[in-house]
């Protein structure tokens, strides 16, 4: 119904440009009594936080979050519950030029084309600072998926950065701290040659892209709703709504379509990604989600306001979709049946 | 809101189990005034119906259809579009062993978790049937997609089956009468190679799976809605909700991930698909659907019953999808302004 | 979202024209496994029913229903589920001077201005046989609440007819039975009085308006969803979309509206008609719903296509109305909290 | 779809507890390029603030706003507009005996009974503070509504306080200005005896309700969706999602129900109230809104906090639900036909 909402049942609206006074979310349909884990939604903000590393943009916010409502004596009430981040580094005149010349790449000219009134300054609307309003809502999200699951586990990493790629071994042993030991999150022996290149590249207004991968574990049976919310589309459709994203498989869904079905059928885990006629089979998930370069690159990414490959900075956002989409499913389910 | 709807402006909900009396579509917020070419209704049916050649399934269904409402004097009423098609072929009793067995690959054993009480004949609502209602709809959507954009021109076609791929020069000649002029709905000179395997496969209950290429062209610039129905949102979940999709691409999105992004932004019109920022830019748009092979194989392929490769007939499902999704668009894009 | 829908979580989308093949309803989100009681369908179509009695018009319509989707042995399968009814008595000729003289108090000339292109047999969409499409999908939530909610009762009658009004006597023993009893619906002595006029005035040409009151008992506590989906104005929006309604009060809201505070809040359950804040209490309901009197007067009248007081036949679409809020709320408020 | 939004084309979403940090709004689906006029804003708000005279509650709020997001050098920008509200005068001390014994004729039971966990410090969510966020977003749809059709007019007043009326002539010459002159917001000769009970009631703890009627001119003819989202049902539906609303009626449709229909329908626009069969008629609307006695008497009553009659404050607030129902329809309108 609206642009900028999201989810049926646990519903976020998010709102904000990258250069007005603040970016914020509305959570609706939590249920109340939910207990929150500020750590934890400070942790995922800083994942997502520019100049986190030497190989991020260096944009300068804190991104400090503010409760405006929904919760009394560290639970939800049942009512919306919404959340802001202040922009504090607005620099704006740096992209007064951008007025007279949009960039390459960016969709500064589209918004002209559709809006006719627009913020040029850094993209407004369409920054990918937006995305710190998917990641607060999305650990309310999480917050709520293991109450009501708690095995549930959500791991997402840098699976490809250029041509860089997982070995099968490094991906049997995937874990969130080798994830979070690195600041690319590629949990590989890359790694530290990826970081010499995205160091580079950002110096010289390079960019790359790649693939992150999830892997869900724990997931209750039965969740997703055919045949137009089934959880395959509305996953690919969470992940296909972040800026950068290009593409998205399910299980081994692009790599082995070659298969003649008698062997690609052979390994249901594998082939479905835990999901067979848009509802989840309780077995392991995997979504891969396909990023282009980032587009900021050459005369802009001089001014040092660049990430030369989003995707480090992009595993919490894509976590947090994930988690949304989940949220959203568990508690559809819930009228699903009698009793 | 609901499992079994689409669309936000242009909104369809349907409805109907495989072996049930019908199946159907309610269209609603389709403006009034629209005349219905009939003839193109029909054509898109027949394109999809089972038994329409050597190589599909042979379910013997002639998918006449009704048109109960909405519709007078050959134009719409602005009142809801209702379209509905009846079983006639339901040999219902084919289906009483899968009661005690359900079939591998199949979806009838996580609907019975999720649902209870289920209906097992022929996979029920999770059958691949259900796709004639997207046809109805997406054929309304078609013609209104015309009217609106008469510049409009959406192709899908077979772009990989099993390991037959269309080559540079096949892909810069297709046109809608080569689509057409092969069963396999691949306008390449692999055609007959790729009819002769899916005969083979459709005998020994082997399956194939493969990528449909949809070229949209026309497309006015300015439609999709950040952040959350962007173009290429929007279009992925409509893409996924298709019973055997297993992943989508954007333009190169995929193929071209390795490229730096001095090299990848070079030819905006290629990687980004005619979208940024979710919306669109006027340009040529390009979506590779990619479908693992049928999961009906072996012992119930062996009753005829079967699609050796599903992708000849889901073709022109791809395209009432994306005209869907278009219509939506240009309905929603209406109160983008002021004027 | 839709013009032709109703519900959020138990959603309906109502489909058909007076004159058009047939009339049906989508019912959406029903839980699956309730048992389908299609004698209370009939019962309830039945009671809605043109030419019923001598005071009703005397269109000829058996209103026999189909199930197109959505069932299966006898049980709701968490699908779709589709009902329609055929138009029989179609006398389109009937209405062709309308074409070109718009009848008083109908709403022809207003659709013609809004839509262009309108079906001016006999109301098209904006006909009162409409409603059957209310009861079909009313009498499916009617079985559902009765299913969560064993103790609900919904009992609604013609309070006043004309210038009769029930005595305070006369309401407290209002029984099913009674209110069926007389084709007035009006559970009192004035009933044969009040069949008197209607025959009369339908015989000339005129017409009659009032009120039915609706009393609600056994609604569990907590069900309403504030801020903008209270019950009390779910319940309103859900009457208000009935043709002939131009107002509703709840409780005493209207009746009592000169009372001080300190006397109008004494009695709770009068006042309040069992919602505070938006939400039920537990309490008995009451609800009044003001109807015009039928705009089908003089000249259209004299053919015999006239209900000289549509209250009769209303009774059912408004118990089929609140219903339809009570299932939708009764399921909402089981994601309300943990557990 | 949620509890907290209002609309379907422009669309809120409030939310904000009475003692919690702020309220707000966010604005979906308001077009692009509409200049915002902050001194109609202002006044709107001064007009619903609370202690603004002496017959009104004296919680202390100066009610200043901020503009989050949405706005740009004065104007639209086509993405969701967020204003807040912060809560200055929380005073929440003085209603912690409120934990322990629930006021009666309030909602903090049923409320608890809901959610489990609730803030008890003055209603929380359900107090009428919430309105304030009403004001918010109908001062936008308002300048939104004068921008589509600038010969719109909407005025409502109070008609009745307590047993005080209107007289037929003070109808006939209601202007916005005479509304406000004084604090009752009731444009006739009993103005200043309504301001002396009202005085004496705040003192004693007692309460009185009433009637604001709206009067509504110049709506373009053809607004209005049937058949659940007739401009009749989305009306009275927004008006009783008011706090304290306990009826609605459309025209004269609750006093003149008695009349035959010869008589009702002789003055179309006196009886329809502008409506038929849910569309605008282009005429003159008129709807009453009936308010019973605030709830807050008595005990609480004695601090100070209390209206002795909420329909002086309130009528900005009606005002402001007439026009978030028409700017969402005038949006809707676009759609209709082709072109």
């Amino acid at each position: 119904m609206s642009a900028n909402s999201f989810g049926k049942r646990f519903r976020i609206t998010t709102f904000g440009e990258s250069h007005g006074p603040a970016l914020g979310v509305v959570v609706e349909g939590c249920p109340s009594g939910l207990e929150l884990d500020l750590k934890l939604l400070q942790r995922n903000l800083d994942r997502r936080r520019p100049n986190q590393s030497a190989i991020t943009t260096s944009r300068n916010e804190t991104d400090a979050y503010e409760i405006l409502s929904g919760v009394y004596e560290g639970k939800t009430l049942g009512t919306p519950l919404t959340l802001i981040v202040r922009n504090n580094d607005q620099k704006s005149q740096d992209y007064n030029d951008i007025k007279a010349a949009p960039r390459a790449g960016h969709s500064d000219d589209v918004w002209k084309e559709k809006f006719g009134h627009t913020d040029h300054r850094g993209g407004g609307r369409s920054s990918g600072r937006e995305t710190v309003t998917r990641v607060l809502a999305g650990s309310i999200a999480q917050m709520l998926c293991h109450k009501l699951a708690p095995e549930l586990e959500v791991l997402a990493f840098s699976y490809q950065i250029a041509s860089h790629t997982l070995s099968e071994a490094e991906l049997k042993s995937v874990s969130f701290d080798k994830i979070e030991s690195s600041s690319t999150r590629f949990p590989g022996a890359a790694s530290s040659a990826i970081e010499d290149l995205l160091k580079k590249s950002k110096a010289e207004g390079e960019s790359h892209g790649g693939i992150i991968r999830t892997v869900i574990k724990g997931v209750p049976a039965g969740i997703g709703q055919p045949v137009f919310h089934k959880l395959k589309s509305d996953l690919t459709a969470a992940l296909m709504s972040i800026g950068a994203t290009t593409g998205v498989a399910l299980g081994n869904g692009v790599e082995q379509i070659e298969l003649p079905g008698t062997q690609f059928h052979r390994n249901s885990q594998d082939v479905y990604g835990g999901v067979r006629g848009g509802i989840s089979t309780g077995e392991q998930m995997q979504i891969d989600t396909y990023f282009k370069p980032t587009s900021s690159i050459l005369d802009v990414a001089k001014k040092g306001r660049h990430d030369p490959c989003i995707l480090p900075r992009a595993v919490p956002v894509v976590e947090s979709m994930v988690y949304l989409v989940l949220a959203d499913h568990m508690l559809w389910a819930r009228t699903d049946k009698l009793e």
